[in-house]
């Protein structure tokens, strides 16, 4: 009827204001304990929040402040390898070596012709700010963010055995699900008919090879479309970097006496050439994510109300895919790039491999990590702040105020209102604004967890995030939007699933990014084997290869030669140097083979022990808490004492008393467990014991 | 009482003699019908196994026929890839430009001054027969043994959800266990008590810091210890190969017209000395481990004993554990040593690294993998035959045959023993016994997967194995054992997680097999990237280093010339020949860095893809079947109704007569469920449909 526009709302009724109202208003009472500002740093009364609003959305909290508690020691351990990184930064030696104006390497020019030949020491300040995060603790923090991750799935699966238990669905079982409305309204006129194995009920079905498949084909067919254009808008992105930088290498280097404001700035801009180009390059990045994921809501919803599914879970199941995929390619696959990519196959001078006719992109003198850490912060802190927060906070607010200045109504009309006309006047709460909240969370666990050897500083930026995010989700629930419909859950689903694949897809990304882009492998072999006095004295001179300018092929070579005559100019990598042969000259040097064998080493070595370790606590951490499942036990045998003394009785002709039963009813009571967990509800008396919520009316 | 000694034995009875009795007798039909080995190859009829000896018991049964199909695909596809090497032993390139005598490669000598020069083509047959193993089928194999474990466990899980609905232990949860008699015995005079949590009952109770915890590590030092021991003889034959190699290659060379049997065979032995040494080695090991294994058993259980365990569980899964551990490092210690060890750290002529004042063990020209496949072969199918076979069948049918001697009965008295009189003379039913079973077949699985790589033949010997073994545990619980208690459970608990601990240890296993042991990396770089003309010609120049004589210390050259005089000797490495700098000469070339990267480059591309496949595999097989689901919730849902229309009418005040509770509950019955199981029972009719087996009259 909803749909037929008979209706145009049906919802349940909030209970009363949530300003106005009195204290015991569980609405009003939600607000001030619960939504409200000053409880930020408080735990939350999960209980009572699952009174008013279900199990389901109770349980998103619930996760949601267990993922944010546990975000706590993430962010000290990533603060504290942050600090050792500032520390370490100026003094250490191949950073000094690096910024040496004595050491005096030329290196080859960036790109053919036009650029110049360049000073090592120019890239100076980048390589030092990239042994912030390019430092042995980051290998140190890696382990510890794959430990992590698991301890916190584990210990989630022990808090969700205890919520459970409190809310008494330790044996609750999805009962069979009806097909959908829309699925049974679309296929009105269907021919075939097939009796639904569980309930005997007559329904339209759809047969498995001549419908259900070639739809399933089609639709994941557009999936990889959308995921290839989100490739391509990366694609774009890079194009824009290489043209960009080559630009502002073009820029006239002007540190002259004219100091107009407009050539200091483009004197800046030039000395930054690649800061720049980086910081723009993933701000265009993070618009093509935020507009491209709204065309994929569209699509996604779109394709899967096309697809014709016969139950709200199927239904439910398809959007996660659908959207996680797409949103996840759309995030990661710049930072994939970087990460893993980019600058790998340059080629080297005199033979850059070229792509589209131009030069692959080059990683600076400080290594991609740098890179690969800006691009990083920019897209999670700018999502966070544009997503989470605008569109979560300022945007409702905004339509909150319109809606109110076009009513224009008095203060009386206001007040005379009924209930569910003020309701009405609030967004309406669809289902899958849970699904929303998940899946914002799920996609910050990927930043966290798949790339923290880059960016020690995730974790606190996501405790800021989630600490906000926890009251912004509160006050939209109890103030912004309609009641929603109470629903049932025993935990939180699908998304467990989607936690546990990227914690695993981390230790991986995590191996590759500490063994290729980091350059914690190289100087270990450095110091370990080829060092003279075990220190990174050297080191820098170590990663160069030197080339022979008159090896250029003639239109390649620089137009500019401000540093004078070049004979040798370095470039970055492990080649010999030249030699008559053409066949020997400039290959691929001893040192580079033993270093990608350390690489590889690594790579094999991290995951393995990693993957030991988690699995051994996965394994040693039990999944219900022992009290609890003492306490379960105990139930069980309560139970079955009171049964055999009833049949007991029974078979003695006895009369069964109400007492008999009640006698061991007291242990059976749902608050037994509660004086380990009170900090959830000390805040709020519990009103009343109620298992199952009372009926509510509908309008 | 029974250790007290007031009784010497309590068991069920069994139901009459498996060789006379009526046809009704269940343990005559299942003599015949299940232990007898004409049933050799057919299915098993567990339901039937379940009804006469309980649902543990069955479950084993249920779950080595699963095993022993699952083999049949695995032996299939093992005996295609043996069959496959065996067709490109001879043709291949490598080999024929080993043993072409022309090539002429004179090798350095294999131990230091006693031993001559010796050519390549001496250790043709040897490599011939490593080819065998050694070829890109292997890896195909390693890949397809991965998929076929997770398949394996996988479709169990089904299995198992399946056979749990037959059997109505779907909902089935093992209730409080009481703390076991011994427990109870051995801690009579104890001081400290405690109420348990469940039951409400004082015990003795031993403190967690203060007792178990100092236990618990002596109990674990001494388990290191005896696993240290198992490492120790693995070393003693370590010795011993080295030694008798040492020995045969001083055994003059008569190839003369001397031609006494005597010489003959010491020629015999001196051509084939690597052959006999890793022969009788692997004997030797084969005789220490199972030596040693009787020696843990003992050991194990007195250890757990001695822990003071309170229920069953705690004690079963304790001596699992241990006894586990132990044969586990026993077994494969050896096994590991020569897959990943051997022959890896042995220096370069001139510069040998030593241990124990000797030279390390060297791998044949042919590569180690035959040796490695050599030693799996004696030590599986060794322990199978006498393990599993002269111990299972010929030990017992002896000791009956000398009980039966001994007790020299007449005919008359025989017969008119009573029942339990009869059952009496068989060996008692331990509880333990089905643990043994359980743990040969994991070490089985063990043998079958870790080590696949090297051995394609292990599911022919293991299918063949497992035929037998159905028919002699089947014969032994129906003659030979006095009838066990019956036991329920639902599922084969801690062995599931060990052979999941074991497909996982092997995907690892074989991924260094290959890359490391076989010679598949070095081949495909060198047809990659070195060879002319992309085939394998001159690889085995490739493969082997020079070097000059007249570095040899005084001592150490060859006192034996036959050769002649030798300027330049070869050796199987990837190192730079003779240089005057003594910082260059003999230096690990590039090729060797080349191809170590490319062997762990293999670890990591193999591990991650068989990763990824498995766990797609498992995430994309249901645990339950969908019939059998869509099954559980139609009961459920009828349970429903039921309860609806008895509440409804009730409401109303009506009588509930039987027939509505019944009307439904046709569908309920566990049979429905069976059509698509027939097979397990449709050779037996079944008598009763009790799901409780009645009560039994104990002595």
């Amino acid at each position: 009827m909803l749909s037929d526009g008979y209706y145009s709302a049906a919802y349940p009724l909030h209970e009363g204001h949530w300003k106005a109202g009195s204290a015991e208003n569980p609405r009003k009472v939600l607000f001030d304990h619960w939504a409200n500002w000053k409880n930020s740093l408080k735990f939350q009364p999960v209980d009572y929040v699952r009174l008013y609003f279900g199990e389901k959305i109770a349980l998103y909290f619930a996760w949601l402040g267990f993922y944010t508690t546990m975000l706590v020691p993430a962010t000290v351990v990533g603060l504290a390898v942050f600090i050792y990184g500032l520390a370490i930064m100026t003094t250490n030696i191949a950073s000094k070596e690096l910024c040496d104006d004595h050491n005096n390497f030329t290196m080859c020019p960036l790109c053919d012709a036009r650029c110049p030949y360049w000073k090592l020491s120019d890239a100076c300040s980048h390589a030092k700010a990239s042994r912030i995060f390019d430092n042995g603790a980051t290998v140190f923090f890696a382990i510890f963010m794959s430990l992590w991750g698991t301890l916190f799935l584990e210990f989630w699966k022990r808090k969700e055995a205890t919520i459970q238990y409190k809310w008494d669905m330790t044996t609750f079982v999805q009962e069979e699900e009806p097909p959908r409305p829309e699925y049974l309204s679309k296929l009105e006129n269907w021919q075939t008919m097939k009796v639904d194995p569980v309930t005997g009920i007559k329904e339209p079905h759809l047969p498995f090879w001549r419908r259900r498949f070639p739809i399933f084909l089609t639709s994941y067919s557009i999936m990889l479309f959308l995921a290839a254009v989100a490739v391509t808008a990366v694609i774009g992105v890079i194009a824009y970097r290489v043209s960009m930088l080559a630009a502002l290498q073009l820029l006239p280097k002007q540190v002259t006496s004219n100091s107009s404001v407009v050539t200091t700035t483009a004197g800046l801009i030039y000395e930054n050439a690649s800061l720049v180009t980086t910081v723009t390059a993933a701000l265009i990045n993070l618009a093509i994510i935020i507009v491209l994921n709204l065309v994929y809501g569209y699509l996604a919803f779109w394709l899967t109300d096309w697809e014709c599914l016969r139950t709200q879970s199927e239904y439910d199941s398809s959007i996660t895919i659908k959207l996680f995929a797409l949103q996840f390619v759309n995030y990661f696959c710049s930072i994939f790039y970087i990460a893993f990519f980019k600058g790998q196959f340059v080629g080297r001078p005199g033979k850059y491999r070229t792509i589209f006719g131009g030069r692959q992109e080059e990683c600076e003198a400080g290594g991609c990590l740098i890179e690969l850490c800006i691009q990083l912060a920019i897209i999670m802190v700018g999502k966070q702040l544009i997503q989470n927060n605008f569109i979560e906070i300022v945007v409702p607010k905004l339509l909150n105020l319109i809606k109110r200045k076009l009513s224009k109504e008095t203060r009386e009309q206001k007040l005379a209102k009924t209930p569910w006309e003020k309701d009405y006047l609030l967004a309406p709460a669809e289902s899958m604004s849970l699904f929303y909240e998940y899946l914002e969370m799920a996609l910050q666990f990927g930043f966290l967890t798949i790339f923290c050897a880059a960016f020690p500083l995730a974790p606190l930026f996501a405790l800021i995030n989630n600490i906000v995010e926890i009251r912004v989700d509160a006050s939209k629930f109890t103030t912004h939007l309609r009641r929603p419909l109470a629903e049932k859950t025993a935990n939180i689903g699908i998304w467990y699933s989607v936690l546990y694949g990227i914690s695993r897809i981390a230790i991986i990304s995590n191996a590759f990014i500490i063994a290729l882009t980091s350059e914690f492998i190289p100087r270990l072999v450095y110091t370990a084997r080829y060092s003279e006095d075990g220190t990174l004295k050297g080191y820098v001179n170590f990663t160069m290869a030197s080339f022979n300018t008159s090896d250029f092929a003639e239109i390649d070579k620089p137009k500019d030669t401000h540093l004078g005559v070049v004979e040798v100019c370095r470039y970055k990598d492990f080649r010999d140097s030249y030699s008559p042969d053409p066949d020997l000259a400039y290959r691929r040097s001893i040192i580079f083979w033993h270093i990608l064998a350390a690489r590889l080493a690594f790579v094999v070595v991290f995951e393995n022990v990693v993957v030991v370790l988690t699995s051994l606590m996965s394994w040693l951490i039990p999944d219900v808490p022992t009290v609890l499942k003492e306490q379960i036990h105990r139930e069980a045998y309560i139970t079955n004492e009171i049964v055999l003394k009833t049949e007991l009785k029974r078979a003695h002709g006895e009369e069964i008393s109400s007492v008999d039963l009640s006698s061991h009813g007291g242990d059976d009571d749902d608050n037994r467990y509660s004086p380990h967990h009170s900090d959830d509800v000390a805040i709020i008396q519990r009103h009343t014991k109620r298992k199952n919520p009372e009926p509510r009316t509908y309008v």
